[in-house]
C-alpha cells in the first residue's frame, strides 16, 4: 500500500493546533495548497492582487468583512474572495476553516505586518 | 452590497439536486472549480494525466479504489488522488462529495465512456 494513500481527516489536524491566525498545510493539490487554520479577533485589510482564496468554515463563524458588505460564513459554507479585493476576516467566536490557494500565497497579501506568516506544514 | 458577496451553503446546494455522477460547480477559485456529487455504486477506472484531484467527504463514505491501496473518506476527510494514478470511487450507500480540479477536468479522465459528463453550473 502506498504511503500516501491516507485519508486526511480534517478533525484530527485540528486537534494538533491550538495557535491562532497561523495556516497549516494538510495537503497539495497541483500547485495549491489546502490550509487549516484556526481564527479569533480580527485580522488585518489585505489584498491579494494575483489570486483568489477560498474559505471553508468548519467550526465556529466567520466574517469576511469586505469593503462594502460582510460575508457571514457558517459551518459548511464556504467564500471565494476574488482576486484584487481587499477583506478582513473576523470571528467572535475560535472558528475553524479551511482554506485553498496558491502555494506561497502570503496571509497577509500586500499588507505586510507583524501577523505575516508563511504556511507550516502539518505532520 | 455587492452580488456575488454571498456565501455558499453546501447543504443548499446538494439539497437542489439529486441525480447521481454529476457533478454541480457550485464556486471558481482561478481557474479550478469547486463541484458538488452524489456518487451511489461504482464510477469507472480512470486516471487524469495533467491534473490531481481532490475528494472531500460531505456525508456518506466514500472508497477510492487505487491499483494498490484503497482509501476509504468518512465526512470530515479528504484525499488528493496525484495525477497520473489509476482510480475508481466507489460509495456503497449514498455520498455526498466535494471535488475540486482545474475547469474542464472531465469526470472519466482518459477512460471515456457513456459516464462522462461535463459539470453543471448549479444556480
Amino acid at each position: 500500500m502506498s504511503e500516501s494513500a491516507v485519508a486526511v481527516n480534517l478533525a484530527d489536524k485540528l486537534s494538533q493546533f491550538s495557535e491562532l491566525w497561523s495556516q497549516k498545510r494538510v495537503a497539495v493539490l497541483n500547485d495549491y495548497e489546502v490550509k487549516l487554520a484556526k481564527l479569533k479577533g480580527e485580522f488585518v485589510w489585505h489584498t491579494h492582487e494575483e489570486t483568489d482564496e477560498l474559505f471553508l468554515v468548519i467550526s465556529g463563524r466567520l466574517t469576511i468583512q469586505l469593503r462594502d458588505a460582510d460575508v457571514v460564513l457558517e459551518p459548511g459554507e464556504l467564500y471565494v474572495v476574488p482576486r484584487g479585493v481587499e477583506h478582513c476576516p473576523r470571528a467572535d467566536e475560535e472558528t475553524a476553516i479551511l482554506l485553498l490557494e496558491p502555494a506561497g500565497t502570503l496571509n497577509t497579501g500586500d499588507a505586510g505586518g507583524p501577523m505575516t506568516k508563511a504556511a507550516e506544514i502539518l505532520g
